[in-house]
C-alpha cells in the first residue's frame, strides 16, 4: 500500500473497507505520557525523527520554524520551573523546543533588497502553525517508534524568560514544547467528544453542541471511575471553566510583541 | 513493533537501527497534490480518517477546533474565489475547513457560572493550534491512506467572508483548509532545508543560517532543473521576499475581532 499508494486504483465503492494503517492503530493507542525511564533515545532515531518532522507541509515553504533539542539537566530544570513545576520536563531524556522563527525569512527579505514585514498577525500566526505541523508530526513519529510524548503548552506562560534560557534570537519564540522518551507504562488514551460535537457536513451547525457536551461529561466520568480515577464532578466541563474562567496568560501578547512578534 | 510498543526494552544503544515504519516512508515521499480525481472518497475512509485525527493531542483536552466537511460544488466553488482563485479546491472530492472553535468551552464555562474569557492571544492561539495539530494529523492520516492532499492557508485572505459562508458562529473562525482526494499523479517531495539552519543542540545558534540558506538556494534550484522546470532565479529566498517584503492579510487582526477573536 504504502510504496505505491498514489497508484491506488479508483473510484472505490463508497463501503470501501479502510486500509489496515499502521497509522491508525497508533493513533487508537495514543495519549499523553508524563512518567519516562532515563534511559536515553539513540542518536539514530533522533536524527530520524527531525528528518521525518522536517517533511510536514509547511505554509508557501516558508519553513518558519526551529527546534532547539535540550538535554542538559540544569536547562530542563529551569524550563520545568517556567512552565509551572512540569517534573516530567526534568525526567524526560529529550525536550524539544518548538519555535516560530522568521529570522531566517527576515534574512531571505533583506538578502533581495525588501523591506521585512513581520509585525502582522498573520506572520505570527503563520509561523506558529508552522511550528505546531511540525511538532504535531515529531510527536506522532515518535509515537511510532514507541517513544513516549507531551506537549507542553506552559511554555507560553514566561515566554520571555524561556527565550532568554534558550538564547533565542528576536523574532524566535517557543510556541510549545515536547517531552520524549521511553515510557514507564502505557499512556491512557482518553476518550474525545463525538463527532457530532465536532464534524459538520456543508455547514456548521450548533444543533448538536449542548447533547453532546453532557454526553461527554458522562463518557468521560466513565473512564476515570472505570479507572479507579477521581475525576472532577463534571468531567469534562469543570476544569475547562475553571480555565477559561480566568484571565490565563494574558499578557501573552505584550511578551510576544518583546520577542519580535508585534501581531499588529 | 506498533502493537506492544510502549514495552521496548531499553536502555538501546546510540546507534540502533531505526526501526523499519509505514510512518517514515509516508513522510519520506508525501508532498503537496493540487491535482485530483473526481473520484469520490467512501464514506467510510472519511470516517476513519476524521476519528484518527481526532486522536491529536490537544491542549489540556480542550478540543477547542470543529470540523466543516465540504463537497458541495457551489460552496467549494466560492471557497475557491474566496482563496484567491485556487482550483484545486473546486476538484478535490472533500474540502475540509479546520476551525479553531471556542463555542463549546465557552458553553461549558458558563455551565458553571464563570464568566467566559475567550477575549486573549492565548485563547486564539491555543485554538489556532489546537486546529493545526488535528489538520496536520488528518492530512498525514490522508497521505498513509494513498489519499493527496494540499493545505490552504488562503482561507485567511476572507475569513470573514468564509466564516458567512460556511455559517460560522461567533468564536469560530477557518485556520486553514485541506484538499483531500486521489491523486492524478504522485506529488513532489521537494527538499527542505538542512539540519543545520532548522535544528538547534541545546541552545540556538545562527552560526550555520547564512551558509544554509545559500545552501538551500541551490539544493532547490538543482531540484527544478532536475524536472525540467523554472523555479525563481533564487531558488527559495526570492519568492520569499515577495511574500514577507508585503503586508499581506495586513487586516487579519480586524478581520478575526469581527468573528469573535479578540486576541488582546
Amino acid at each position: 500500500m504504502s510504496t505505491n499508494r498514489y497508484a491506488t486504483t479508483t473510484p472505490l465503492p463508497n463501503d470501501a473497507p479502510v486500509p489496515d494503517l499502521e497509522i491508525l492503530r497508533t493513533l487508537n493507542s495514543r495519549g499523553t505520557v508524563r512518567n519516562f525511564k532515563p534511559d536515553p533515545i539513540p542518536d539514530t532515531w533522533l536524527n530520524a525523527l527531525i528528518a521525518a518532522a522536517q517533511r510536514a507541509p509547511t505554509s508557501s515553504n516558508i519553513q518558519a520554524y526551529s527546534i532547539v533539542v535540550v538535554k542538559n539537566l540544569a536547562t530542563k530544570t529551569e524550563l520545568a520551573k517556567l512552565a509551572g513545576d512540569q517534573k516530567h520536563i526534568i525526567d524526560c531524556p529529550v525536550f524539544f523546543a518548538l519555535c516560530a522563527d522568521l529570522t531566517r525569512t527576515e534574512m531571505a527579505t533583506e538578502m533581495h533588497g525588501q523591506e521585512f514585514e513581520g509585525r502582522t498577525l498573520e506572520k505570527g500566526l503563520v509561523s506558529s502553525i508552522d511550528a505546531a505541523l511540525m511538532g504535531m508530526t515529531l510527536s506522532l513519529v515518535a509515537d511510532s517508534m514507541g517513544l513516549g510524548n507531551v506537549m507542553i503548552g506552559g511554555m507560553r506562560n514566561k515566554p520571555v524568560e524561556v527565550a532568554r534560557l534558550l538564547k533565542l534570537p528576536p523574532r524566535v519564540y517557543v510556541v510549545f514544547g515536547l517531552c520524549v522518551g521511553f515510557a514507564k507504562s502505557a499512556p491512557m488514551a482518553k476518550p474525545r467528544q463525538s463527532m457530532d460535537a465536532v464534524v459538520h457536513q456543508e455547514f456548521y451547525s450548533d444543533a448538536a453542541r449542548e447533547r453532546a457536551i453532557a454526553d461527554y461529561n458522562r463518557v468521560l466520568e466513565q473512564y476515570y471511575v472505570e479507572r479507579g480515577m477521581k475525576g472532577p464532578t463534571a468531567a469534562w466541563t469543570q476544569p475547562i471553566a475553571e480555565k477559561f474562567g480566568g484571565p490565563r496568560r494574558k499578557n501573552l501578547r505584550q511578551h510576544l510583541k518583546e520577542l519580535g512578534f508585534d501581531l499588529e
